[in-house]
Formats: C-alpha cells, sequence, structure tokens
C-alpha cells in the first residue's frame, strides 16, 4: 500500500482531501465543511444532538478492527443515538487526532467507512476538526438529527402497565468481541495466523459493522405504535432498562424467555462457557431499541417483525427484576460496560 | 487536595455529578443533559455547529496551563466560531477523555472553568460523553447557536474594493505563550521554582483565557454595518487573510503599520529577540475577529471602538501582500499553527 505522510497535506489540506467525495444532500443542510460553522435550518421542526469519543486502546483495538469498519460503525452509533429518540439523523460532524503511526491512507479508509454510512442513512458530513495526537487514534462524532415536537420519545414516558419491547437480539456483539480476542490471544507469536470465524459471521457483524434500526421505527410508525419511552441499547439490556425506570420513575419486569438471542450467540456461548443470559443482558454494543408501548397496543405490537415484548413496566415500588425460566426473580443491576474500570 | 478515583462514581455518576450545577437558560434549549439526545428549537432562525477537538501535549501543556483556565478556553474558542458566523452561541456539548492520572477533583476544576465560560456567554451546556482515556486529557467540545438567515456572515463574501478590519490586537496570545515555555525551560529542576510574569500580565490573560469577541459584534450593529466576509483568527491573521481571499476569490493589501499590536507584546518580542510583525501576523489563538465591510462603511469603521481598519480587498489576480512601512510588498504565506508538522 502507499504511504503517504499526513504532514505532507497539512491540516486544511488533509481536509480538503477527506471531505471531497461528501455531497450535502439534506435540505437542511445550507452550508457544510468550509467556514467556520456549519449552517442548518430546521424551521418547525425540533433539532436533535448527540456526540460520542471513541478511543484507541479504550473503544476499539485496530489489531483486529479494520478502519473503514471502524469509520462506519463512529457514525452508526451517533446515529442511533437519534433513532432511540424517534428522530431522523441528518448531520454529523468529525473530528480526528491522528498519532505518527497513520498514514494518509490509512484516514482514507477509515473515511470511506464514514462514507458508506452517510450515504447508507442518507446524512450529510458537515464539519470537524482535524489534528495531530500524541499516542492512536481519537475520533469524536457529533449528530444532529430532527423530529417534530410531539414525536420525540424520551426514556421518561414509560408508564405502569406500559409493555416492553426490544429489537432484533442481544449479546451478539459482545459475543462477536470475544471471538476477536479470542482469535487474537491465539495469532500471538504465529506468523500467517488465520483466524477461525467460520459458522461465526454474524457475530462478528454484530462488533464490526452494527446499524441503527430506523426499520424499527419505520415498523412502529405502519403499525401506528407511538412508543412511551425508548433508548438504544449500547451499554447493556440491564442498564438500559435502569435508566427507563429511573427517568420515568416506573419499574419492570422482564422475562428471561422472552429475551432474543440468536443461534450464534448461544453456541458461542457454550463454546466459551459464559452464561448466556448474562452476555444478553449486560454484553453491550447491540444498538437495538429498547421501548416501551401503552398496553392497548398489545395486538399491535405482537405483529412486529423488528421486536418483540419481552416484559412490562410495574410500580417504582416494585422494583426492576428478571423473572427467570423457573419463575424466580432476578434483581436487575447494570453491569454495563464502563470505560472507567477496564482501564 | 482530596483526591477522588474518577472510577469511584462510573460513568453516569461522573455526568450526574458534574453537570449538576448546569442550568439551562436558552428558550432554544428543550432538554439538556439526560437522554439520548439534547433537544433544540431554532424555529425561522439558522443553526450555526463548530466543533473542535484539543488534546494534551499537542494544544495544551498541563504543567503550565491551570485546568480552570484550560476549560475556560476550551469553551470560548467554540463560541468564537459562532460569534465569527455573526450568531449567538447558546448550546455546547462536552466530551472528555480522562487518563488515570486525573482525579475527580482535576475534572471538577476543568468544568469549572467551562461553567464559568457558559455563564459569563449565556451558553447551555446540553450533553457530551465522558470516558477514560490510555494517555493524557482529551476535550472535545461542539458549539450550537443561531442566526437570523441574512444576518449570517460566511468568509466568501468580500468584494473588490472592500476595507479590511481586525479587533483588538495580535500576537499577545502567541508571546504569552513563549513566556510560559521560557518558564517553564527556566524551572526544569529548581524547587519552589517562582516564575517570572512581572509586567506581562496580559499576554498570560490572553493565552490563557482568550474570549469570544460578542462586544465586537455589538458594536458593528450598533453602527449599523453588516459585514461582507468574517472569521476569527485562531492560526494568524496571515492564514486567516488567504482563507478570506480564497473564499471569496479576492486578493488583499494589508498594512504592516497598521496591524494592531499591545506594548506588553511588542516587549516581549524585543525580550526574546523575534520578529514582531511575524509574530502578530502568525501567531495564533488571539481569536480576534477579522472581517471585510463595504467601502461605503468607511466612516463608520473608522469610529469603532472594538476594531479596526488594517487594509482593502483587491481583485483576484493582485494576489495577497503586506505592504511594509518602507512601501515594499510582501506576499502573504500561511505560516498559521499546523498541528501536523508540530508532532
Amino acid at each position: 500500500m502507499q504511504e503517504t505522510e499526513i504532514s505532507t497535506l497539512g491540516e486544511f489540506g488533509l481536509i480538503e482531501h477527506l471531505t471531497k467525495g461528501f455531497d450535502c444532500k439534506n435540505s437542511s443542510t445550507k452550508k457544510g465543511v468550509g467556514d467556520d460553522c456549519a449552517v442548518l435550518h430546521y424551521g418547525d421542526r425540533e433539532t436533535l444532538i448527540t456526540t460520542d469519543l471513541l478511543l484507541e486502546g479504550i473503544h476499539f483495538d485496530l489489531t483486529y478492527v479494520p478502519l473503514q469498519h471502524l469509520g462506519y460503525k463512529a457514525i452508526v452509533v451517533n446515529l442511533s443515538d437519534v433513532v432511540a429518540m424517534n428522530g431522523t439523523p441528518r448531520q454529523v460532524t468529525v473530528s480526528l487526532g491522528i498519532s505518527k503511526r497513520f498514514t494518509l491512507e490509512h484516514i482514507e479508509q477509515l473515511y470511506a467507512g464514514m462514507r458508506m454510512a452517510c450515504v447508507d442513512y442518507g446524512v450529510d458530513l458537515v464539519g470537524g476538526d482535524t489534528s495531530a495526537s500524541m499516542t492512536g487514534l481519537i475520533i469524536s462524532v457529533t449528530c444532529i438529527g430532527d423530529a417534530a415536537k410531539d414525536d420525540i420519545v424520551y426514556r421518561s414516558g414509560a408508564r405502569d402497565t406500559d409493555l416492553v419491547c426490544v429489537s432484533g437480539d442481544l449479546g451478539a456483539a459482545y459475543m462477536g468481541l470475544q471471538l476477536l480476542e479470542r482469535e487474537r490471544a491465539a495469532s500471538q507469536g504465529i506468523k500467517d495466523f488465520q483466524p477461525d470465524f467460520a459458522g461465526r459471521e454474524y457475530l462478528l457483524q454484530r462488533q464490526l459493522k452494527p446499524e441503527a434500526r430506523v426499520d424499527v421505527l419505520d415498523e412502529l410508525h405502519q403499525l401506528g405504535i407511538r412508543p412511551t419511552a425508548m433508548m438504544d441499547v449500547s451499554d447493556g439490556l440491564s442498564s438500559e432498562l435502569l435508566h427507563i425506570c429511573k427517568a420515568s420513575g416506573v419499574g419492570c419486569r422482564v422475562y428471561e424467555d422472552r429475551i432474543p438471542i440468536d443461534y450464534q450467540t448461544a453456541s458461542m456461548a457454550e463454546e466459551l462457557n459464559m452464561n448466556l443470559v448474562t452476555a444478553a443482558m449486560n454484553g453491550g454494543e447491540d444498538y437495538e431499541l429498547l421501548f416501551t408501548v401503552p398496553l392497548t397496543d398489545h395486538e399491535k405490537v405482537s405483529q412486529m417483525k423488528t421486536a418483540r415484548l419481552i416484559g412490562r413496566i410495574t410500580k417504582p415500588e416494585l422494583g426492576a427484576y428478571m423473572v427467570t425460566r423457573d419463575d424466580a426473580e432476578l434483581e436487575i443491576r447494570a453491569q454495563g460496560w464502563n470505560a472507567f474500570t477496564q482501564q
């Protein structure tokens, strides 16, 4: 591969080079990259803003994450936060800190993934900042989206007797990470090591190329369901359930036998001798949507292809519990991913 | 000083603790910290977005920058970009990457400075992300502001015969940095070293506590002047002049004897045997406003207390030159601060 030192372009040359292929398509984007600020116009609609910081060695490991996938994921995890408010992602800004280890070609790969995500989701890249870093790659993404005022779904809207639902399946991204780490450990000191991912492609895809569940919003819309509370599952179902319970001032019961788990996740957990339900409840990085709907939407929600019913909201004094297959009640605790204890 | 490990709070505890004192005051802030996104509403007005990444060892050195000042500056440099579009800053998001070296008390100091800037400028903190980092402190700030559509001033509006103006004075922040670095070097190996800053307080203030020039916008407004082009001077006057010339498709002449320089800047340059005009033209971090106005505003602009006339816009084929005191013409080159060559 060709290797071009980034310093040969300088900061402005680099930004110009990288943002060349990004055309702005949203009518709310009035001015993208190239001035002190981007200019947006949302009119009657509310503006949604979210931001995420991704750090090498903390949030990603480039020994097994291809830069293109990393770029895609860095965008998607931010879009997911806008989707989780029942909004439409429209713009992103991307700031990068780049150490000397990275060539222009590396950063082009990262941007290729970002561009793919922007195209897939119809989002405009409108600004950012690019700088050298002392060590490692630093990615800060801000996503801006919009929603009609009455369509926005907060975490705080869940009410007693509401139904609790989750889209897709859980734990696969976590199992994908375990698989990647196992193969990395196995590769140590072995030249031309070939990792063994046969039959685990879904787990890898879930870890390396997550998607924001716009399709779930579409289905909810088609069925005429308006969730009372919603958020995305980034830190694990347990952690997110507690967020909704706290913000809404309610309790919940979720049923172990209702937690959606893919076959590959289960098979991998068995192979690694890990507790499957723990992985599904606390794994994180699934970017599925956790939402609550009024009890009266029971029939509609039961028809959903993209999501399933996993429990119900209770009065706050009943706490937050998982009902196991043998009818025991286990208190839900946030064992979600905590960046500050992993150092 | 008390030392509390950040891991004792966890990510959510930390965010809750740090954002407690930040009340949202802008009517455009509908929902601040605490959900997947912040919710804003700008109605008929345009939304302005800008973002900056500040990295320890690249953009700041904690051996001589107090954390409180760093927090203040991290906010202000973003506000300055909104001001440079002739807009009003309204909200910020703050993402932090924090290495093990930092205690809760350190981060509280950083936030105290951020809070001071938010209060001074009437800006709401509406979101962010907090994470561990492998090494050093990482600060990513996004600022959101607004402006009426017709009030926004881009870099691209300068026209032949327009007048070129700059606010305040230039080169002082750069000289403040030289002073801090000199004293740091002098302190090496000396116990209880007392740096000598006597008579240089203005230089320190310009380096450590820059301000966004909202007062310049106010004066322009009072005098009924609408700039044709504007940006803030963050990378040095030379670099910014070239940005305006390129974006507007024009040339310029600025006059050496019109460049505003404070007495302390001149005295420090002499002491360090540095070229004063080079420092003023290329120093950077002044966060003054560089703007152009129609020739017909000559009289009005001459009355300004916060800014002065330094030159004029020409046809593009005449290039960008500084006219020296002895009437020579020096081509303006961007020698502004480039993070990629400083590694």
